[in-house]
């Protein structure tokens, strides 16, 4: 028989998918640029031309037989070395290749640094608002998925909500910095914080706690800040990363996982990951992918779009009297409804051509995602129309 | 703590990567093109050029932010269209772009088609000789291998013993034609046969029987010929194909499921799939080598020298009195050992800088598989090597 649970999943909907599918049939009627499309977080800023470069030498300069052979099943190690180095240069850490396995995107670290700190049953906290996508990572690997409900203030961490469910015992936290859906990027306190009662509760339970970082935003914050790392406060930490973001190319499936050189069995880990991929058929990330990124580690595409971006729609939104925390980084922003149904809300923008994405499957009601990786054009365009829809719709909001 | 299961993992030694790191070593001190190393099946020819331009083109000339843009869930349609039409013209099917699911390689093809049609707690059925990875990928699902004892005269199927496992409840019959390791081709009459037992086997049991029909050396057949295609025998099939061997490129992890149009939830199995790869991190292989692949589908790497390889060690092996069976294709060879322990008689073959390795792991005794996916040139040189070797140690052996 066909997989049941597997099956059972067909049936449950994606929001995201939903909206970005209405979206595309809106714009088949009245053009797809009349459509003012916040729902989907696909890069709009090209690779840059490096990548592209890179690719192309290597396919006519390369032996192809090494090029596109097998890479050994902990990831091909000149790549490895190559992100170490470029970690430790920026970090200022200590890793080795021995601590990186490439990845196919942040699914793949995340996927795989999971199932490699947990058993099934073992309890994984996550904090609201969080990416959809981790309730399937977390129940894939058997785990039981934890909620701390949201700082809804600024974005940070709840730690009374937090140190109530570590009362339990939990095997892994998992964050996100900066954040999909917020925009908001953790402060030094906060990860000090967080990382101070992780290490207290360890000693306590007397167990390990791991701390799977989820940061494919690393590279894209404002205001000519970086965000910090949170290997740097916390050893038992995996840092999960994709190149999606920072250099555009999100369909090629390439990221990584960094093991912290102090981390628990941090000279296993490596190992165990690859032993992972063995059984779910997953394997390496394509080869000349692999050697490609590798070359261009310290390389983005042009992020200022989004930037630009943020402080068009911030400053709208702000005026407009709405409830914001400003992000300070990724391309999302995360606006309080003008009313406490977030889905009512958003289906009243709908009728204007305004597709926002409503907080209630990132684990938060009451909010609203927009996703601003789009021309500044037609950002700009999106300015008067939300200002009119706002205005016609709620006009007493204040 | 980490995960126990994956951490007892790291103790099983692959005697495949064992001898392949035991010949790096060798080669270290003696020159790696005087060890003969016949372990690794490791494409030894160049992709066709076609591929390398279609790389540079796709890179050179493509809209950026599309070339490497998410694909859909289940992949992207335009190249799944590509590889139906191509599958329909070459074997007379009737698939469309919906029966299609583009993998990481066989690897991914194999771990999200078995998971798709069974549960945990299932059987599936392997042949011996088998390739070693079907037991993790197997129980990666959760599901038990059963595996039917080897036709060690022909290496086509053991149908008593297949009879005889088929009295318990099968999920899935997991097949491999052209084989690795022993070369063999399965003949129509045994795929005719398989099906109708299979058909038997389903109405007497009251359920659907699945065959996942394992690949990656379709294009790979000797003396003109070509392999019979599963699929066109039973309509439960799964067809799991992979590039690697074909286009020579093992490391770009690209290959596809493909889902007879008739078998059982045939609409549905390619959405099952896509909702597999969530939960496991994998989502999509590379979006620039699926637009690549689709457009080389009918192009190989000149596979001619896997054909010249091996007439020359079939009549090497024939000549020194070895019962072997003679490929129809693949790039191995599987003769007898000349004593019981083929281990040990690999091991006395180490002595002469041979490579050769053991059958035990692939599920049967007393044989040995040597992958010959090596220049001609090498291989000529071999010839007197093992012929030296075997006149020594087995010299009584007619």
């Amino acid at each position: 028989m066909v997989n049941e649970t597997y099956k059972a999943m067909l049936h449950e909907k994606s929001v995201i998918r939903e909206l970005s599918e209405f979206a595309a049939a809106r714009g088949k009627e009245i053009g797809y640029g009349n459509v003012f499309d916040f729902s989907l977080g696909n890069p709009s800023v090209p690779c840059p031309d490096s990548y592209t470069e890179t690719v192309v030498r290597l396919h006519r300069r390369e032996d192809p037989v090494g090029l596109h052979g097998y890479s050994p099943s902990t990831t091909i190690p000149e790549v490895r070395e190559a992100v170490a180095k470029s970690l430790n240069a920026r970090f200022g850490m200590e890793y080795t290749g021995g601590h990186i396995f490439m990845t196919s995107g942040a699914a793949g670290a995340l996927a795989h640094a999971l199932r490699a700190v947990t058993s099934p049953g073992d309890r994984v906290v996550v904090f609201a608002p969080y990416f959809p996508e981790y309730r399937p990572y977390v129940e894939g690997c058997g785990a039981v998925m934890r909620v701390v409900p949201a700082d809804t203030k600024a974005f940070q961490i709840n730690f009374p909500a937090l140190e109530k469910i570590l009362e339990e015992d939990v095997a892994a936290v998992l964050i996100n910095s900066p954040n999909n859906p917020s925009g908001v990027v953790y402060s030094e306190e906060t990860l000090q914080r967080l990382a101070n009662l992780l290490r207290e509760k360890e000693k306590e339970k007397g167990h390990d706690i791991f701390l799977i970082s989820d940061e494919p935003y690393r590279e894209i914050v404002f205001d000519g800040k970086s965000a910090a790392y949170p290997s740097r406060f916390y050893d038992n930490t995996l840092s999960c990363y994709s190149f999606s973001k920072s250099l555009s190319i999100p369909g090629e499936r390439i990221g990584y996982v960094a093991v912290h050189p102090q981390c628990k069995d941090a000279d296993l880990l490596v190992a165990i990951m690859a032993q992972i991929s063995r059984g779910i058929g997953h394997n390496c990330p394509s080869s000349s992918i692999q050697l490609a990124v590798a070359q261009v580690l310290e390389e983005t595409s042009d992020l200022q779009v989004y930037e630009t971006n943020r402080d068009l729609l911030y400053d709208l939104f702000t005026d407009l009297g709405f409830t914001v925390v400003r992000p300070g980084g990724t391309f999302y922003i995360f606006p309080k409804a003008l009313e406490s149904d977030a889905a009512a809300f958003c289906k009243k923008a709908l009728d204007y051509d305004l597709i926002f994405v409503p907080s209630d499957s990132f684990g938060v009601p009451g909010f609203l995602r927009l996703a601003y990786c789009l021309d500044t054009e037609k950002v700009t365009r999106s300015l008067p129309v939300i200002r009119r829809f706002v205005e016609e719709q709620y006009p007493d909001r204040r």
